[in-house]
C-alpha cells in the first residue's frame, strides 16, 4: 500500500505549485483506500505481476479522489474525513484544478500496467468513469420518487469505482468475459452501501433535501430504520453471491466489504 | 476531420443524459480545432497509420475543450464561440462534471491509437496536462509584474495542449528524442498567441485586472500596443525556426500557426 501512496503522490506533483500541495493535503487527510484494498486483493488472487498491481490500486484511488473533490465543491460539503474539503480549504477553482489533474493522474497510473490488455483497461476505465458521471448528476438533480430510481442513483454512483479495481484486474489477467459479473456485484454493493450510509445521515439528508433512502419509505423514523436495514442486507447478499462465482477467489475483497454494508450481520453479532 | 468530430462525440456519448447533451452542445460550437488540424497534419508528415491519427486529434481536441468548459467556469466567462458558456446554459454542477468527462475521453481516445508507444504517449499527455493546469492556476491567482513571468504563464496555459498534437504524433513514429524540440516551438507559438490575442482583449482585461501584456509595459496604447506586437513577433519567428528543425515537415503546421499569430506578416502584406 506504501506503493500505491507513493505513486499517487508522485503523480500529481509534476508541477510545483498550489493544486498539488492541495493534492497532497487531501491524499494525507486519510480515506479508506477501499478500492485500492479491493484491488490489491483480486490483483493478488490472479496472481497479477506487482506493477500492475499498483498501477491498478493508483488509478482506482485516484479517479476515487477525483470525485471526491469534485462532489464537495458541487454538493457544497465544507468537510471531508474529519478536515477541512479542499474547496473550503484552497477555494472552488483549485479544487475545479486538482480534480482534472487527479483523472489525468489516474490514466498516467494505468499506463504503467505494462500489459497488452492496456486499451481494453484504458477504454473499460472510460467506460466506468463516464457511469459514475452520470451518477453524480442524476444525485444532484435528483427528484426522487421510487426504490427503483433509488437504486439506480446508488448504483451508478458508487458502483463505478467499487467494480473497477477488480474489473480491471480481470481484464489484465485476461478474463475479461467475467467483467460483467463484477459488474453486478459492484452494483448491488453499491446499493448495500449507499442504504447504509443513508441511515446514518437520515436527519440531514432530510432536513437538506438530500436523495436518501428513509425519505422514501413510510411510517416513523424506527419503522424506517427497519426496511433501509432489510433493503441493505438484500443487496449486500446478493452482492456476495455473485462475487462468489467470480474465478479464483477474484471476488474476496467483494466479499469481505459486501459484509460490512450488510446490517444483518451486525445484529447477528450482536445477539 | 469529420472522423475526428465522430470520435469526440461517440466517447462523452456512452450515457444518455445532461452531461452529454452540455458535451455535444459545447461542441457543436464551433472551435478551430487548431490542435487537430496540427496533429492531422504532423501525423500526415511522419505516415501514421489513419487511427493513430484519428485517436491523436481527437484526444487533444477532448483536452482542449475540457480545459475550455472549466476556464469559462473558473474566470466566470458567460459566453464562447458567440454562445453561452455550458456553466451558464447548465450550470456550474454540469460544467464540472463535463470537463470530467472530457479529460476522460481524451485518454479513452488515445487508447485506441493501437501502437507499442501506448504506454509513453499517455505518460506525456498526463505531463502537459499538468502543465496546462498548472499554467490556468496561475493564471487565475496572477499577480504578473514582469515580461519572464507573462511569458512563463503564456507558456504553461496555452503551450502545453498546443504542442502535445505534434508531441504525440513524434512519439507515435517513435521519435521521443525530438519532442523536446517540438515543446520549445509550441512554448513560443503560445507566447505569440497569447500576446496577439491581448491586444484585442486589453480594454477588457485591463479594467477586470485580468493578466494582460499591454498593463506591463509604459506609454500610450498605441505604443503599447507596438511593444506587444513586436513581442509577439519575436516569439512567432523564433518558433517558425524551431518548428523547421523538426524531421520529416512534422514542424509545418507549427509554422502555418506561428505566421498566424506574427504581426509582422500581417503588417508586411498591408505594405
Amino acid at each position: 500500500m506504501a506503493d500505491v501512496e507513493m505513486a499517487m503522490a508522485d503523480l500529481i506533483s509534476q508541477n510545483d505549485g498550489v493544486v498539488t500541495t492541495a493534492g497532497l493535503y487531501h491524499l494525507s487527510s486519510g480515506g479508506g483506500r477501499v478500492r485500492a484494498d479491493l484491488a490489491l486483493k483480486s490483483a493478488r488472487a490472479l496472481r497479477l505481476p506487482r506493477q500492475v498491481t499498483i498501477a491498478i490500486s493508483a488509478a482506482c484511488e485516484l479517479l476515487h479522489n477525483a470525485s471526491l473533490v469534485h462532489d464537495d465543491l458541487q454538493d457544497g460539503d465544507a468537510s471531508r474525513r474529519g478536515s477541512i474539503a479542499v474547496w473550503k480549504e484552497f477555494g472552488p477553482n483549485t479544487a475545479i484544478c486538482l480534480g482534472d489533474l487527479m483523472v489525468s493522474a489516474a490514466y498516467s497510473a494505468i499506463a504503467n500496467a505494462y500489459t497488452h490488455h492496456l486499451p481494453e483497461m484504458i477504454t473499460h476505465m472510460h467506460r466506468r468513469v463516464s457511469d459514475v458521471i452520470s451518477g453524480q448528476h442524476a444525485d444532484l438533480e435528483a427528484q426522487c420518487v421510487s426504490i427503483d430510481h433509488y437504486n439506480n442513483v446508488a448504483r451508478m454512483k458508487s458502483g463505478p469505482l467499487l467494480g473497477l479495481p477488480v474489473e480491471l484486474s480481470l481484464i489484465a489477467a485476461g478474463l475479461s468475459e467475467q467483467v460483467a459479473t463484477a459488474m453486478a456485484a459492484s452494483d448491488a454493493i453499491a446499493i448495500a452501501y449507499q442504504t447504509t450510509d443513508d441511515i446514518l445521515d437520515a436527519e440531514r439528508d432530510i432536513s437538506s433535501g438530500s436523495l436518501n433512502f428513509i425519505a422514501l419509505v413510510q411510517g416513523d423514523m424506527a419503522s424506517r430504520a427497519r426496511v433501509a436495514r432489510l433493503h441493505a442486507t438484500k443487496h449486500a447478499q446478493a452482492a456476495i453471491k455473485i462475487a462468489k462465482t467470480l474465478p479464483s477467489e477474484a471476488g474476496d475483497g467483494f466479499i469481505s466489504l459486501a459484509e460490512k454494508f450488510d446490517p444483518a450481520v451486525e445484529m447477528l453479532e450482536a445477539i
